[in-house]
C-alpha cells in the first residue's frame, strides 16, 4: 500500500448537498520537506463536516472530503521534520498549514489559527491552488506543524474528537483564563458540549449544563456538571438568571434565543459562541449594554492550544464519549450526526 | 429661597416629544435621614437627555425633567449623612438611589448601578411611586450616597460632564483593565468620545480617533489621540484593520456598521458600546467568532467608578471641552446637542 507522496489516496467525498458520500480518489502533492504522510486509523465526524457537505456555510466546493478529527500513524516525513518519527501516532485537527513566517502578524504573535495563508484541513486552498482534503480517507499529507503526537494514555479512537471538538472548547477557557470557582454554563450537550463540561469541571469551575429536556441529565452530571437546567421548565429558567460568569454555546440551533442566554449571565459575563448559527444574530443593544454582557466566540485553536488540550486531557483523564463505526459506514455515521441521535461523537475507523 | 425639603422646585420639563422645554414645578419628598438637598449651579446636557425627552427609548413619562450631570452645593442634609457638609460642592450623575442592603446581590458585590431597586436621576420611579426629576432645575434632593464631592482643582462647570460622560467612558477602562500600550479606538468624537480620548491617553494607551471627516482631527490630537482615522477614506479604513485591542463606540448613529467596526479590532479584541443604537444590532456570527472579537458595552458606573473617575480626572488634568449657557437658554442648548453642532458638551448654568 502506498504510504508516501504522490500515490493516489482513496477517500469518501460529498458530491452534492445532502447526498450520500461516495468513493473519491486524489493524488496529493509530493512530500515536502516539512510534510508528514499519515496513515489514518480514525476520524471523528464533526458538526462542521455536515455544515460544509450540506453547503450551509458559503464556499463548499464539491467534491469535498470532510473530516478534521484525524488520528493516524506517520508513514513518511520530509527531511526537515525533526519532532516526529515514522510510526508515531499523531492527530490532525481543523488546520493543516500556516506560514509561520516572522513577518506574519498573526503567526508571529501565536495566532497561527488566523494566518492569512492558513489552510483548513478540508475545503481549503493552498497558495498553489491545490485543494485540501480531509480525514474520511485512508491517508492524509499535511504540514508537520499540524501533526501532534498523541499522549500514550489516550485511546486512539477517543483521541480523535480532542483534535477539533476538544480544542475548540478548551481554547476560550485558556483565552479567558477560566479558573476554580468560575460559574460556567454549557448550552448544547453534544459533541462539543460534553467535552466542555469535562474541561471546565476539571479546571475547577462550577458547571451548569443547559438542555431542552431531562434526557441528558444523568450523563451531564456524570461528566462533571454540578447543575442541570432543563430549559423547558420556566422555574428552572428563572432560577438560572444571572447565575453564570461564562456561557459556552455549542448549539447552532435556529431556535436559540441569545437574549435568554444573556439572562443567565451575570454582570460582566461573557457568552462564548462555539457553533455558528445559520443566520445573523439580532441583538438588542440595550439588553447587553445594560448588563455589561459581552458576546463573541471562537472557532479552532492554534498549535499551542492543541498541545495544551492534549496535555490537559491526558493529565485529567478527559475522554470523549464515542460511538465507533467502520469508515465504510461513513454515511451511517453522518446520518447519526444529522439526526442528532449520536451520543456524543461518531468516530470512523479504518 | 427654599433650600430644603418639601418646598416647590422650579425646573424645565419636556411635555412631549421634540417640543421645547417649558417651566415645571414639583414638590420633593421631605428630606430623609440619608438625603441631601442640592442647590444646582450647573448641569450638562447629555445625549441620553435627548433620547429620553424625544421618547427614543421606551418609557418616557411626561413631563420629564432631564439632566444627570449635576453640580451644586449642599444646602441641607439628613441626620445620618456624615460624609458631606453644608456648603460642599457635589456632583450627581445618572443614578440617585440604590438600596445598598447586604441582601442585595448587585449592591453587595459593588454593582450598585445594577441594583433592582435603583433609581435613575430622571424618569425613574422610587419604590413609593414618586418620580425622579433631574438637573435642569434650581435644586435636587437625592440620596447622599449619590452626591460626590468635587475635587477642588476642577472648575464646577467642567466637572458636570464628568458625572455621566466621564464616568461612562472610564467605567469599561476599569472593567477591562486598560493599560499602557493597549491600542484603543474611539468612534464618535463628541461628548463621550472627547473624554474617552483623554482618559485612555492618560492611562498610557495608544489612542486612535475615528471620525467621518477631518473636521475634528486637530482637536482629537490635541486631546491626546495618537492617530486619527478619517472613515470616509477607504485607504485609512483599510490601514485600520486589526489595529485595536479595544474599540469604544460612543456614536449611536443608525448608519454605524458594526462589522466594519469589528474589522478594526484585532484577535480577541473587544467592541465596547457606550451609546445605544435605535435599532437591534444584526451581526454575522461568523465574523465575530472567526476573529474571536467580543461585543458588549456598559451604561453608567456605580459609586466606586464615579469616585475613581473624579480622582483620575483631577490628578491627570482631564477636562471636558464645554460651551456654557444660562439655564434659561436650555432650549438653545438642547437644540445644539440635537443638531450635533456642540463642541463637545453644553453645560447649563444657574
Amino acid at each position: 500500500m502506498a504510504t508516501s507522496g504522490t500515490e493516489t489516496i482513496n477517500c469518501w467525498a460529498s458530491y452534492a448537498k445532502e447526498e450520500d458520500l461516495k468513493p473519491f480518489q486524489y493524488t496529493p502533492r509530493p512530500l515536502g520537506e516539512n510534510d508528514v504522510d499519515i496513515k489514518i486509523s480514525h476520524c471523528g465526524i464533526c458538526g462542521s463536516d455536515l455544515h460544509t457537505m450540506d453547503s450551509e456555510w458559503a464556499g463548499t466546493k464539491y467534491p469535498v472530503v470532510t473530516g478534521h478529527e484525524i488520528i493516524g500513524t506517520v508513514t513518511a516525513k520530509g527531511n526537515k521534520v525533526s519532532h516526529l518519527n515514522l510510526g508515531d501516532v499523531v492527530g490532525v485537527g481543523a488546520q493543516v498549514y500556516a506560514c509561520h513566517k516572522p513577518t506574519c502578524g498573526p503567526c508571529s504573535r501565536g495566532y497561527d489559527a488566523h494566518c492569512p495563508h492558513g489552510v483548513y484541513t478540508y475545503n481549503g486552498k493552498y497558495e498553489d491552488g491545490a485543494t485540501s482534503y480531509g480525514g474520511y480517507s485512508e491517508r492524509v499529507l499535511v504540514d508537520s506543524n499540524y501533526a501532534f503526537k498523541i499522549p500514550e494514555n489516550i485511546d486512539h479512537a477517543e483521541a480523535a474528537p480532542l483534535m477539533c471538538a476538544g480544542t475548540t472548547v478548551f481554547n476560550p477557557m485558556l483565552t479567558h483564563k477560566f479558573k476554580k470557582g468560575d460559574r460556567v454554563g454549557v448550552v448544547g450537550i453534544g459533541g462539543l458540549g460534553h467535552l466542555a463540561i469535562q474541561f471546565a469541571s476539571k479546571l475547577g469551575c462550577e458547571v451548569s449544563a443547559f438542555s431542552r429536556s431531562d434526557s441528558k441529565k444523568d450523563e451531564a452530571l456524570k461528566l462533571g456538571a454540578h447543575k442541570y437546567v432543563n430549559t423547558s421548565d420556566p422555574a428552572q429558567l428563572e432560577a438560572a438568571k444571572g447565575s453564570l460568569d461564562f456561557l459556552i454555546v455549542t448549539s447552532s440551533s435556529s431556535t436559540n434565543n441569545y437574549e435568554t442566554f444573556g439572562s443567565w449571565v451575570d454582570f460582566n459575563g461573557k457568552i462564548i459562541l462555539l457553533a455558528l448559527p445559520p443566520a445573523n444574530l439580532e441583538l438588542s443593544p440595550f439588553f447587553f449594554v445594560s448588563k455589561e454582557v459581552y458576546i463573541g466566540g471562537s472557532l479552532i485553536g492554534g498549535i499551542k492550544v492543541i498541545k495544551e488540550t492534549l496535555e490537559f486531557a491526558s493529565k485529567h483523564n478527559i475522554r470523549p464519549v464515542i460511538e465507533r463505526l467502520p469508515m465504510t459506514k461513513v454515511n451511517e455515521g453522518v446520518n447519526r450526526v444529522r439526526d442528532g441521535s449520536v451520543r456524543y461523537r461518531v468516530v470512523l475507523e479504518n
